[in-house]
């Protein structure tokens, strides 16, 4: 979860029809998704820097807890920029770590097992709505 | 960006010891990179149906743009399910797009790229940092 993610979804909707306008070629580009991907993985990096201070370094984790909890504007390039004006050991860590992390994800990353996970969470959801729907018989008991 | 992205990083923060004590099995798993993939995956859908929408069927188009303003929970599995409960219509063709659209995303990443853009990042905050704090000698013809 990105933190401003919900005023950039604003964004997002306000802009729909400038989008349209960009037509296919926004859409082909994916530009959206590697972006989203990376702010995501600098989102891990922090979390998961903040677990090895919670371990080694409470005063560090402490002040770099607020921080994060202070943040309301995503982990965008913007969020590394800034913490590396406050911290600049704190930034550089993070750096480092979501380029490892994405070095793992990288063995990790399984298309067709997500590919499969998305098309059973189709099938699954249309089960669910078909469950709802139908009528049942009446039990030959009852008559 | 994901709706309810704001929530669920408080969650996330609020249960970081938690995270910590599950240790290297939950970073190694990348199930959390995982559903936020999935997540996006479904906003991307809402925003191509609605711009389709929009060109084909301005009344579905409003109907569904209202939905999704409301919609303060995020991409996850519910937000089909109850748009499938509203629109079933609609909430198929979220499912089916979604699918499309993973597929086409299949053949568009590129890992290796992705790597070199976060470190490319990395390096320019850096750089960007390193101007910021140089000191720059003065100038000989001030002297």
């Amino acid at each position: 979860g990105l933190r401003n993610s919900k005023r950039r979804n604003r964004r997002s909707a306000a802009s729909l029809v400038v989008v349209d306008e960009l037509a296919g070629q926004y859409e082909e580009s994916f530009e959206d998704v590697k972006r989203q991907i990376v702010d995501y993985f600098t989102y891990k990096a922090v979390r998961t820097v903040l677990n090895q201070l919670y371990e080694m370094d409470p005063t560090q984790y402490r002040w770099f807890y607020d921080y994060v909890a202070a943040n309301e504007h995503g982990y965008g390039k913007h969020f590394i920029r800034n913490l590396v004006k406050e911290r600049q050991g704190l930034g550089e860590r993070v750096m480092v770590t979501r380029l490892h992390l994405y070095g793992k994800w990288i063995k990790r990353c399984d298309h067709s097992e997500m590919y499969e996970r998305i098309s059973e969470q189709n099938l699954e959801l249309m089960r669910e709505r078909l469950m709802e729907t139908v009528i049942w018989p009446p039990s030959t008991d009852s008559n």
